[in-house]
């Protein structure tokens, strides 16, 4: 089963867990300056040291650049990777585990990236994952590592541990209220950063957001874990006040809920945006038990309905249109019944 | 069973047929000038008069002073009588058939109003039905009646036949493709008149409209039913051609009449003006095979949720948001299994 189809620890407000880390090998130039014979031997390196671990039948290595740009966005559209990795696959490969936690760019900004993404809130069990997935490469490659910076890598920031620990969070109670735009100023003096998940630029699609450490230099993994899972946990508490504080407006709570449920079931048209905004009001009612309806279908249903995704399981180009209406048809079909 | 719970001839355009007779009894006043003993005699004689005909039985008397308002404002939504005949019931009466098929108004604008309102296009046959009680009255009563200017009755506009004959039309269609208006101006020409159903003022609800008779003086009653069956018999070929224009749209028809019914299924608020948009929406769905669900149980919603039916039902007074949540409700119980 596909990890995003459960729900994890906090499930109500934490949709999952994502770590990152960042590395290179160290005789071998950044992915930005190397020639195309040395991409290939990052790929051929990191081949071998993956599957001559005890990991190797674990994953599938992907070559990108044989995957269609619709199969790619798709790719990215899960967080599986970036969205430049998916645009840009010349030199690149993938290693991509069964269930689709584990993910490792090879040479995207770094030569490698290794990605655990785990459902609801499990920030020390990803890290421990991908620590365990790190010392595979480690005991084989010779990272470029210094004394005092730590992990070199191509962009400053992420020097040092090279980690990015990110929780995607449904936080509707708290936009709703007003409230949330403050959290995101004052996170950001805590050396976090919250941004929207879905939704290009400013626009936010449906109330989910990511919450990532910022800093990487001069601090530990365990305190840069541990500094996200206080505020997150402040956060989700926020959260769930403020859902307690709708819940009170009663039947405006329920028809918001309700309604929404009733136009994903019956729908013949669903733009993404409009979607992922009905679905949010459905989680929220799920998660409040105002609608008895499993967490795993929204979560299928959200990674289903995207964009690319739409384009790559229909198997040909769809434009606008057509995939609103292929999305709508998908959210019927897997609301039969309930 | 109540009329309105049927569907009759061109039901998926014509709602309902209604049948107006308006008579005054030849040796007292017109209501406006009436004492009141005058009125308790009209009353009694009225009440001789059909008691003691073969329909005696069909009948039951209502003395509008001992209805609440809210039950009075009950029937005029469900065009039983007029809105000003609820609001004023001193000295009024009314007799009304066990199905709801006929009311007679006694000592509204005339001492006599004879109605008789049938589903569908039935227009003969409500005439018929009509005339029929209308010869009960003359048997036992002198009408005022005048050689040159037919029936006489308080306003000239009635003056003649003193009848108004009128079809409920639903023209979403129509409405949609903004033909409409051209319609209603085109009518006016012809000696016809056409207004919204539903709805306060200049705003329609639910695209149902009412298209009359106002010519009453040097016409026969047969001439007159013969001009509004011409003219809507042209309305419903025009209405059914838009609908067909109006398939052709695919997904966004499909999506609208859809989303209609999800959101009437699940809405736990309803105001009264977007309860009959979603219901015309459904309804139009419906009598196009888009969605399977009997008008019947869309007539019955429409009669059911009208604010003041709404509060007679529920036996208490009921402000805005009260109505709001108990119209949601009656829909959803409704709506179950569909």
């Amino acid at each position: 089963m596909k990890w995003y189809l459960e729900t994890g620890p906090e499930g109500s407000v934490v949709i999952s867990t994502r770590i990152r880390l960042a590395r290179n090998i160290a005789d071998i130039p950044f992915p930005c300056r190397m020639t195309k014979e040395q991409s290939a031997e990052v790929i051929e390196r990191a081949r071998a040291a993956l599957f001559g671990s005890d990991l190797s039948g674990k994953f599938d290595f992907i070559d990108m650049q044989k995957l269609t740009p619709a199969r790619a966005m798709s790719l990215s559209e899960k967080h599986l990777i970036s969205p430049e990795f998916a645009a840009n696959r010349e030199g690149r490969g993938l290693f991509l585990s069964k269930d689709e936690s584990v993910s490792i760019m090879i040479n995207e900004e770094d030569h490698i990236r290794i990605q655990v993404m785990l459902p609801g809130m499990q920030l020390e069990q990803a890290l421990k994952q991908a620590d365990y997935i790190d010392d595979q490469f480690d005991e084989k490659l010779k990272y470029a590592f210094d004394e005092n910076l730590g992990y070199l890598t191509q962009c400053p920031t992420n020097l040092g541990t090279g980690l990015r620990a990110s929780l995607m969070l449904h936080l509707p109670a708290l936009e709703e209220s007003g409230a949330l735009n403050n959290f995101i100023a004052a996170v950001s003096k805590l050396g976090l950063v919250m941004r929207g998940t879905y939704g290009e630029g400013s626009r936010v699609n449906g109330s989910f957001y990511q919450l990532s450490n910022q800093v990487t230099l001069g601090i530990s993994e365990k305190q840069a874990i541990d500094d996200l899972t206080a505020v997150a946990k402040q956060l989700i508490n926020q959260e769930l006040e403020a859902r307690e504080a709708y819940r009170k407006t009663g039947a405006v709570f329920e028809d918001k809920v309700w309604r929404s449920f009733g136009v994903l079931k019956n729908a013949h048209i669903l733009s993404t945006e409009e979607c992922m905004s009905l679905i949010s009001n459905v989680r929220l009612g799920a998660t409040m038990k105002i609608i008895d309806i499993p967490l795993e279908i929204l979560n299928e249903i959200i990674s289903e309905v995207q964009p690319s995704t739409l384009i790559a399981s229909a198997g040909r180009n769809l434009d606008s249109k057509q995939r609103d209406e292929l999305r709508a048809k998908i959210v019927r079909e897997k609301l039969v019944g309930l």
